[in-house]
């Protein structure tokens, strides 16, 4: 028997390394989980919504019951302030009662019953369909969201109410605040009754253990957030086995943001704090962060950096979230720093461990030219890109990648000339905001956290919010079966009073008795 | 300048080359195409649902106008009858308006309402979603099904419906009857004024056409009817760009359907008379033609494929669609035949150009053993799998690939017996038939045409019925827009009354006057 592999997490503000010692789960006990992963697969998903719900609720309540532990290890692991992580963990509660909520009135199934016709030539069969659950699914939590997008985020609460067993991945970043969150999630298991294996975590501080999960052929699906890198090797090792299966991917943004002149010149100093708080809030680590803002070239253009740049520089320095963020935050401030086209506006390089917002400036045609610059550069900075004319302005903008956010200021009555510029950014992204600021995803039924690749691998999903059970699920028909075979989604008397579609027609009706009959 | 390559098609029932002559596309031509389909996405994308009606419905007028023309065509081109041809006229014109009527109604769109709370802290934002098209669209059309399925199908029907452009590369085997389809649609587009580049079909007898276009970086996602190897030729090549696409594959199922002794006993003869209509009909050339029949040992399941094997051999001898579909079937059928643990049941091998039906028989035993006797076989085939024991078989289930349809013939008295394979065969397909056949699609909002790999490359959809809409297009969020920016699905007045979300809540109404004061 071999020792298992140890490792330990730091504490990005002091560099020490933390006490708790997490052993690199082994292959056998992978073996194991995965196994129980694949029983718990059935009985799980035949469970009721309601039942789905309870331990939802469950688990959001035990979210709230560790609620000083989570903050206190996520303190620790990743250096966050104690408010953020006061409502990152309501947040994270929140979103598990979302879910409990939208499984217990169960209408997201997309129930549709196409009814028989045996007069018909031919007979025209009974069709009923509904989405079910895709198997089970593998999380991999975020770095920066070390609870509402980690082991019991919303990749994990929207695949346990869709039906699917969860295997978590704790980030080695923050293994202590993954254990707790496992726990609570653990504890509302029992507490329910489900069944063995619906949900457990794994560790790892490297690749290994994760690509193995990826590749077992009891794992039907991937949620992740994370870097490029890491999702497109996720993506690979999907693709490549004997039978893909889909990865739900969200990796890569820079949320541009798109300032009118007019705009600069009626709410420059609000502007200017909106900014500050979006670009430096949670030390510039969110992946809806604006990292590119396109600012008119002339004087109210000039001013509006001005300010920008000296309130910057009084923003308090901020710890990232690791060693490896700080390393590739330095290594890409240094290259936007060295480039030719760049003008540092704002640079404090002399605080560690601590960092300050960085801000640079380039010229529109520079963008074109290199379009490297407009990469992800994780953290707090900003890339100031100067335009003179709209239309030029909108070329460039079709030239980005896709984004989950895409951001503009203007005034109401120029809007109408700001329409070929929105058309772009529509193209571009998953979510348009105006004359607001792209931080703060408000979770509902609503939002799209999600968008054209590289901001996701899969841009016709979402990774926040109701719509996030669709990624999970699959829609399945029955032809010809009786009434008692089919699920109560599908059943005639429609006991759960779901909204469906009956003959194209949407109803949280029973089928009326002379079409039952 | 290159003179460009051409190529004939055959006439399969004679072998004879036809007369119309076609130019494969040459890399000139395909550029402007794609130049035209990136033009006309935006505005195509803004048209409205009753415009994009308006077009729809046109376009099923027109290939209706077009039918005689169409079922010449492709009786030349295919051998199938006229009479299944003609049906499928009906069908290809009946989707295209199903499509025309979803996007009338607007609903489809998936319409959600967050409103805002500007007293909470920090306030609530508005946010607005819905769907909104992908881009341009690559449509490859299947040879079985050379109008349902191909240049003016359910791929082509879906896309435009979403508010894609379309490219639609003809089938190499009906480029005749692909022409027409395809003036049909051209000539509907001009009738009802689409942007210029809205529809355009494409040719090549190889691969390199579909290739380039699966490639250009205007195409935003690939359907696709066919071949396993076709279909993850193009997800490697949509996979391998620079940005990724989506591939909705529709590509191999064997369809196993599952025999209880009790229904032999019950219905032996009809159950013989349906399942020859469903092994031989079209040439046993449909997606969903049952390859793998489950049948118990003993007496009764002897005497359903003794006599299945006599009916089989009064059947008229086909012809398959093409030499390369003839070969592939020889070849399948050989091997087979040449199984250490395979029973020829009813083979007759004198017939040229028609073939016979084939019967074979294994042991349950054999099929673990061997699992490439479960691949697909296109054409008139059927495997007869004899088991004996239910749990065994339900395991055998389970080892399976993905299905586009899964069916059962059990009596009611005994289907609280057959749970467990009910509940294998729903993990493993996108339809369950029961007491029924699984040809003859059902075309409606109910209907799941798709199922877990190979069966498609992406489990999650339907190529037919209106849910094969949703793969064409992505949701979009709308974060503090003014009322008069907003798409008409998302506006307070909700002037196309379509069923929207308002705060999770389902509604056709309007936002009441003061949510919106």
């Amino acid at each position: 028997m071999t020792v298992p592999r140890t490792f330990q997490a730091h504490n990005p503000a002091t560099g020490q390394v933390l006490p708790s010692t997490f052993s690199v789960t082994s292959s056998d006990e992978l073996a194991q989980l995965m196994e129980d992963a694949g029983q718990a697969a059935l009985p799980y998903a035949k469970l009721s919504g309601q039942r789905r719900a309870e331990f939802l609720s469950a688990a959001a309540d035990q979210i709230a019951a560790h609620a000083e532990e989570l903050i206190a290890r996520a303190m620790e692991e990743t250096a966050l302030s104690e408010a953020r992580l006061r409502g990152e963990v309501a947040r994270t509660a929140n979103q598990l009662r979302l879910f409990a909520d939208l499984v217990r009135d169960g209408s997201w199934v997309d129930a549709r019953l196409d009814l028989s016709n045996p007069e018909r030539t031919p007979p025209k069969p009974d069709v009923r369909s509904m989405r079910i659950p895709l198997g089970p699914v593998v999380v991999f939590g975020a770095s920066n969201f070390p609870l509402a997008f980690s082991v019991a985020g919303g990749d994990t609460a929207s695949a346990l109410a869709a039906g699917c067993p969860v295997v978590a991945k704790a980030h080695p970043a923050h293994p202590a605040t993954s254990a707790v969150a496992a726990h609570a999630l653990l504890v509302a298991a029992t507490q329910t009754n489900m069944p063995h294996g619906v949900f457990s975590l794994v560790y790892d501080d490297g690749y290994e253990v994760g690509l193995s999960l990826v590749r077992h052929p009891h794992i039907r699906a991937v949620g992740f957030t994370g870097s490029r890198g890491g999702g497109m090797a996720l993506v690979a090792a999907a693709q490549a086995r004997p039978v893909p299966i889909p990865v739900f991917a969200e990796m890569s943004s820079v949320n541009p943001l798109v300032l009118s002149e007019a705009a600069i010149r009626a709410r420059g100093p609000a502007l200017v704090t909106g900014l500050i708080g979006s670009i430096s809030g949670s030390g510039g680590q969110l992946c809806t962060q604006p990292g590119l803002l396109f600012v008119p070239e002339g004087e109210a253009g000039d001013t509006l950096l001005q300010d920008l740049a000296e309130q910057l520089m009084t923003v308090p320095a901020c710890t990232l979230l690791s060693s490896g963020i700080r390393d590739a935050y330095d290594a890409g401030t240094a290259a936007l720093a060295r480039h030719a086209d760049v003008t540092t506006r704002q640079t404090i390089q002399e605080v560690t461990p601590g960092v300050h917002c960085q801000l640079y400036e380039v010229p529109l045609g520079a963008l074109s030219a290199s379009p490297e610059l407009a990469h992800e550069v994780f953290g707090p900075v900003s890339l100031a890109v100067r335009y003179a004319d709209r239309e030029q302005l909108a070329r460039v903008l079709l030239e980005l990648e896709g984004q989950l956010t895409a951001t503009l200021h203007a005034l109401p009555g120029e809007l109408s000339e700001w329409q070929d510029v929105v058309d772009v950014l529509r193209a571009r992204s998953g979510r348009l905001v105006l004359n607001g600021f792209p931080t703060g995803v408000e979770v509902g039924h609503a939002i799209v956290h999600g968008g054209p690749f590289p901001a996701t691998s899969d841009g016709g999903s979402t990774s926040v919010g109701t719509r996030a059970i669709e990624r999970f699920s699959r829609p399945l028909a029955y032809q010809d079966f009786p009434d008692s075979l089919l699920p109560p989604e599908l059943q005639n008397a429609n006991p759960l009073r779901i909204w469906r579609m009956v003959d194209g027609w949407r109803t949280q009706e029973a089928l009326s008795p002379e079409v039952t009959a």
